[in-house]
């Protein structure tokens, strides 16, 4: 059978970059239409300092008042232990690291350099693994960096290693600037099936070029089974002014699903659920299929 | 070598559904901005009747006051023998005709069956042949109809077979509602090769779900080597409210460059002329690209 696994970014990577911050109980109705449109797995928020993200300065009140659907994950990011710790009193069903495959994006972003980064995600990792909490991890900048450009397959895969060594159960592709195209998602792809079953690592695409798509129709030709997106394509990236952001939940969806690869998730639902942050942000969304259908889909 | 030759629609299929008409000024010097940019074939008008497409109605201004540039095209739309008649004048480079798989959209459209349109197709291209003119073909509505809703590659077939056996020198895959994707594109060009060099078959893509740049790079792997597309991706289709429109030229250009695939094409070029015409429309443009780097581009 055909099918691919969803991964929905869209209340933590998709609303962390908004310049106005979105209020707990819209966060909370976001991610309920989201579970009522299928979505299994649902990163809600972050567990970094407000003063570096102030859109996730509510990740407790998120955490405390999210009702859980039976069946259904919600990950938290938590950036290094200070956050792990902070997130454990609400027992994360899965907690996500990030290890940047730049050393300059990692001096710059935490002022610390790869190794460093990766001792950290180390330690949370062993200390989740002993609670019994999953841990899924993100290679950010795995096609390319903002700051130093093309990134090498090895760096990549530098990283790729040393969470293979501490037994994550999850490694994620993150192009975070949305500069990868099928041939050096290919090219990693290849590299990383040497140490990784290709099914269990996940692709985390940016749309930030309109290649998001064509990428991950790739990835799951060369195996991949699992893909990050966001409802209405939320979560532009710093680093690219004006850019669009993560790839639609249902640009995906529609596109996968008429190939023949089943999600299990609601078209319709999916636009319900960013039609809910279109409606309080009070803008149009980037999403292709959330501007072709949102008239039919009205909540 | 790889290589894609690109054919520019954007001062035809671009602008014609604008709901305001863009003075014959623009269109000229979006036209000489694109061909500065690289573009070798560039469709400019249509000699439809004004009453029908009001946008097109400087079809006769815009052909006499076109700057030509050595080596570059500059085809023109005609959808019947009137409109040859009136094109002919100006010599065109190339003419380009319509006809719909579709029973229930050459009915509404042109008030035709598909039998009637290919006869009045064939005679155009017997007359476009006795002068010495190019004939470019397109099957609109090829991957789906906003009427009748799935297309059979049956019906494709009897068209693509007329179209060949009248002797056009190019046929276009038309996704005219955008509803193709990769797996039904790729259907399709097996047929389709039965009876036709994929080299010589243009794929003309519309963004409407967002799928048209996955499915022109699953078109090139199976050996499609020429891509329509608008600067800016304009170009909406009034059969779906809200959509974008056609694949956008900096998007593919940008994703075939970095895949190794050349164009020929100035990025920066392209953004250029997309931004003359998004400044007199006053609004953004659709493309992703577009969006991400027009800063850096102002003219």
């Amino acid at each position: 059978m055909d099918f691919a696994h969803i991964y929905e970014v869209g209340p933590r990577d998709g609303l962390q970059n908004e310049q106005s911050v979105v209020p707990t109980s819209v966060k909370l109705d976001f991610i309920d239409a989201l579970s009522a449109a299928g979505l299994k797995r649902i990163e809600c928020t972050a567990f970094v300092h407000p003063k570096w993200v102030p859109a996730m300065a509510d990740h407790a009140a998120v955490m405390s008042q999210l009702k859980k659907e039976e069946g259904v994950s919600y990950p938290v990011l938590v950036p290094n232990m200070r956050g792990f710790e902070n997130a454990q009193k609400f027992k994360p069903d899965t907690v996500a690291l990030v290890v940047a495959a730049s050393e300059t994006f990692n001096q710059k972003n935490i002022n610390q350099s790869v190794d460093a980064a990766l001792a950290g995600a180390d330690a949370v990792t062993v200390e989740a693994r002993r609670q019994g909490i999953p841990v899924r991890a993100y290679i950010s900048c795995a096609l390319g960096c903002p700051y130093e450009g093309e990134i090498s397959s090895k760096a990549v895969m530098y990283i790729a290693e040393a969470f293979a060594k501490t037994k994550v159960d999850e490694i994620v592709i993150g192009d975070t600037i949305g500069i990868g195209d099928p041939k050096s998602v290919e090219r990693l792809m290849r590299d990383l099936s040497s140490i990784w079953s290709l099914e269990h690592i996940a692709c985390h695409f940016h749309d930030t070029y309109g290649r998001a798509l064509a990428n991950a129709v790739k990835a799951y030709e060369l195996g991949g089974r699992i893909f990050d997106s966001s409802a209405g394509g939320l979560g532009g990236c710093p680093y690219a002014p004006g850019a669009s952001g993560n790839l639609a939940t249902e640009d995906l969806v529609d596109c996968f699903e008429r190939m023949g690869i089943q999600t299990g998730i609601d078209l319709d639902g999916v636009v319900r659920a960013a039609s809910l942050v279109s409606q309080h942000l009070g803008r149009q969304l980037n999403s292709r299929v959330f501007q072709a259908l949102k008239g039919r889909c009205h909540s």
